[in-house]
């Protein structure tokens, strides 16, 4: 069924094209031709596949959600420390991926339709993350989870925020100087 | 001096209307008359004291930052997890506090005056809480700080974002989790 593919792949591309837009324009002043001129399309195509502003946001959303998941499995059985390094703004690509997400966040908070997905995303990280947890033996499984999560975010924060302040080198320290106490006390060596 | 104290005080009664108003409407929806209405005032009176949106945007920005200023004060000797505590989403104000704070964040990744003002008042707050971790004799006071304020940040956008997961006693457990380790490892018992 190549047509259906082509229409997966399209609309993936205009995701990422949405996450730029967003990126250049802010949440609430981009409009669907800017997303159009970011995907090399027309606004017509746009609206071909996603049908309104708010469908193009949840795609986009779902895309930089996308992207954590890939991230989970990709960096399985690296140290803590490496792994969450790869989930923080420490390139380009992911910083714009946090200065998107913290607008989602802004707007989730008054729209319940953006705080469910939010809710369905940290709850699939945090029970496939609990679910590693335990089967390497760690002590209390969804408590060194929410711990693990609540770091890299709160970290992530201030990088987005304050990008000249936080090098990767203060990141790392940060990151270290959290999880592998943590990990620790819940007698795990720092690889998950 | 009456008449200043007057206006300081017109001025803070004005910055709290546009917490409430910021909280009901949404950052970007938000407009002088609601803040007006939420004060009990004229618009007239609003623009008064604070000229424009941007104004009063920036006057409940500093309302909530000072709140946090006055938060590190009062629970200082408190045990760090209760002193956590008194930071996340805990009872209906500190609540509302977040949820206009994760706002201001959305908008700061894309307005420099507020990622300017997000940078001051993370600054300050590092600097006392590593002043305070220094003179109690801690190890790596600047990291310990760095890490202690993304643990409350991290769980703080959990709660905002997810209030009916997050009973209180989730986020002690997960405060407990991270912060008493941190604090252990780096010769902290926990009081700071």
């Amino acid at each position: 069924m190549p047509k259906r593919v082509d229409h997966t792949e399209r609309r993936t591309q205009l995701a990422e094209a949405a996450v730029r837009a967003i990126d250049d324009r802010g949440l609430e002043a981009v409009r669907l031709v800017d997303v159009a001129k970011a995907a090399n399309l027309t606004t017509g195509a746009v609206v071909h596949y996603l049908s309104s502003k708010d469908d193009v946001l949840m795609a986009a959303f779902d895309q930089v959600g996308l992207r954590s998941v890939v991230r989970m499995v990709e960096t399985r059985g690296q140290d803590v420390v490496d792994r969450a390094m790869a989930y923080l703004p420490h390139d380009a690509e992911t910083a714009r991926e946090w200065r998107v997400f913290l607008q989602f966040w802004g707007r989730g908070v008054s729209d319940p339709a953006f705080r469910a997905k939010h809710r369905d995303g940290y709850e699939a990280i945090s029970a496939a993350l609990a679910r590693e947890l335990e089967a390497a033996g760690a002590a209390q499984p969804d408590v060194v989870a929410d711990a693990t999560i609540a770091i890299v975010d709160g970290i992530a924060v201030r990088v987005a925020m304050e990008p000249e302040a936080w090098p990767l080198e203060r990141m790392r320290r940060t990151l270290a100087a959290a999880l592998v106490p943590l990990f620790t006390a819940n007698g795990q060596t720092g690889r998950t």
